[in-house]
Order: C-alpha cells, then sequence, then structure tokens
C-alpha cells in the first residue's frame, strides 16, 4: 500500500512531532486535522484519552496507536528499517535504552511542564505568578538546563555513540522546544547546544487548517 | 552475577516503580537510598536531570539507566527471558506498541497531572485554589476516567489479547495511582476497574530510610 499512515493531526508540539517524523521518513501519508471533534465516540475509540495525535496504521490490519511518543517509536520500528533515525531494540539495546531515557525525560518533563507554563501564560483568565514563574517558567528552564547538559559534552545529538546522531529522540523534544518563545522563554540562547529546530522543516504545519 | 541490578532510589510514585518490578522479577539486587544527593556530581552524571531512580546493570559493564518507564522497559527487555511482564518488541510487536502508548499516557499525563496536584496542595506555601482544584484535581481525575474506559472495556489489564494481562504497563500507572490519597483524591470508587495496587506489595519500601 503507497500511502500506508493515516494521521490524524493538529499543529500542536505534539502533533507536529508525527507529521515531521512522517517527513523525515519521506512517508506519503494523508492527514486528517482534527481539532474539536477530539472527544467524540469515533476517537475515544482510537484513543480513550481523546489527543491528537493519532495514527493508524492500513498496512498493518488498520492497527491504531496514539501518544505521540508511543508513534515515533512505532514508525521508526516498522518504517525505517535502514534505522536512519533510531536504533534497533535488539541490535542496539543500549542505545534504543538511551532513546527511550531521552524520549521519556521529555515526555514526562520538558513537555507537560512547559504545556504548564502555556496554561498559565495564555489561557488562563486568572493571574498566578507564582504557578507561571516560580513553578513552571523556573522548572521549563532548569530542564532545558538538562538537555544542554547532555549536550555540551562534546555531543551533536542526544543519543548514539561519539557525538551522536539525528535521531527520534531529538525530533521528540525538539518539537516541543521550538515553540519556546510561545511559551514565554524568548531565546534559547542561555542553552547554546539546545537546537529548536535540528534540521525538520517540512511537516510542521500539516494539520493547520 | 547474581545481583546485577544497583538501584539508587526513595520511595516516590517513580521510585517504587522499579523497587516493585524488580521485586516481581525476583531480581536480587542492592539498593541505595538518596533523598538529598540528587544534584551532587557523582549523580549528574548518572542522570543529568538529577532524579531517582536510577539503575546500573553491573553485568552489562555498568550500564546507567534513568527515567522510570524507561528502567521498567530495560529491565524487562533484559530480565524477564520469558516476557512474562511484558511483549517482545520483534514477536509481538502491537502488544509492544500498545504498553509503550499506556506507558507514555501514564508518563505524560497521569504522573504529572497528579505531581502537580501534590505540589499545590502539599508542597507549596501559597494557596492557589485555582491551580489546584481547577487545573490539576479536575484533570487527574479525568485521566482516571481514561484508565476506566478502558479498563471497562471487558478486561482486567491495560494490555494484551482478550482481558489482558499484568505487566509493566500496569505496575506503570498503579504506582501514581496508589497515592491517590495522598494526593487528594481519597477514593477511586468513581473508577472501579482502575486498581491501585494490582498485586504488588514487595518494594514499596525499598529506599525508605
Amino acid at each position: 500500500m503507497s500511502k500506508p499512515i493515516l494521521l490524524y493531526t493538529f499543529p500542536t508540539p505534539n502533533g507536529v512531532k508525527v507529521s515531521a517524523f512522517l517527513e523525515e521518513l519521506k512517508t506519503v501519508y494523508p492527514s486528517v486535522s482534527i481539532r474539536n471533534t477530539q472527544k467524540e465516540p469515533w476517537f475515544i475509540k482510537l484513543n480513550p484519552n481523546g489527543c491528537i495525535p493519532v495514527i493508524i496504521d492500513r498496512a498493518r490490519n488498520n492497527f491504531p496507536i496514539f501518544e505521540s511518543a508511543a508513534i515515533l517509536l512505532y514508525l521508526q520500528q516498522h518504517y525505517d528499517p535502514d534505522n536512519k533515525f533510531g536504533w534497533d531494540c535488539k541490535a542496539n539495546p543500549n542505545e534504543y535504552s538511551e532513546a527511550l531515557q531521552w524520549i521519556f525525560f521529555a515526555h514526562g518533563g520538558v513537555s507537560p511542564m512547559q504545556g504548564q507554563l502555556v496554561y498559565f501564560t495564555k489561557f488562563t483568565s486568572e493571574d498566578i505568578p507564582y504557578a507561571k514563574k516560580v513553578r513552571y517558567l523556573d522548572e521549563t528552564k532548569r530542564l532545558y538546563g538538562v538537555l544542554e547538559i547532555r549536550l555540551s559534552q562534546d555531543r551533536d545529538w542526544l543519543v548514539g555513540p561519539g557525538r551522536g546522531r539525528y535521531s527520534i529522540a531529538d525530533i521528540n523534544v525538539a518539537c516541543v522546544v521550538r515553540i519556546h518563545a510561545f511559551s514565554g522563554i524568548e531565546t534559547v540562547d542561555e542553552w547554546p547546544n539546545v537546537k529548536p529546530d535540528p534540521g525538520f522543516s517540512a511537516g510542521v504545519d500539516v494539520g493547520r487548517t
């Protein structure tokens, strides 16, 4: 099948993760933009959490996958046969684990903390300086600092021997860091090795209507 | 080596995830309790984020692993040869992916949102009802509801064919849900299929000093 992946998305950081990676994989795919329909019963059947992104793999019996990071890992396993953007879990278990470690770090740290910063900065009617500044701005900056520690250790990318190589671990976190200014962190000059856009540009507007 | 895994931990939900799973694996392991030393240089070398849990696999050239969910996946791959608590990434790629999906759902959703609820309920001097009630209590309850949707669909466990089977996907989220009362959600009666303690009891106090 020439277009195996059906993508439900909207260009949030989590949505962009998937469309940017699909573009890197040169996978031709149809996408469906959904913004206000995520809690409808047909979508809850695909993802009980009612969030984009979700993909359906039409080449593998319409298998559905939700959670942006799980989608990256799935696509890498099934649609990146030369492991250009990741590592085989059996052949290179250490690099595979390191990728998981940094993906979970971003998924449980950078992403939700910056998400809370955006929430309290942009989407609440109540002005709560404590939540904005003390809790989420400072914590998000600290987490950028953790990425900087890793990337300043004579390496270019989060995972891989030597200087590392560009992988889904970088795509996963870069799609969050790239909206730093929107989130209230004007520049990333403080973390010179943190790359908000490590090369991808295609796919970032997929789902925009 | 009879005791391959060295565990740095403290009995937080993330710490308990690992000690509870190590007990399930019947892996004999030494643990080191660390509470106030997580930002010291020797520990930052193991985990740049400066958080427990961290394991060192002494049987595999002292390979270090951080991020609780990445540790569960690592231990399952290397120390659960019969895949009693998970699925082989190659032999059962769909179940493996489903486990990842639910692990990421907990790691990026239930865990950080409930963590913020605990933070605003227990660890701030400022009383911010909006953050507590509107944002984090309601959101954590919604996420418990997502687990309930999954577990009420004629299944006992999050992942696996039929009624599913107990796996690291359950351990991963149960270690967060089990402190619901501490977090401000007195009972889980509202979500009758959500199990805060799906069988494990050993390992929950490892690291307590």
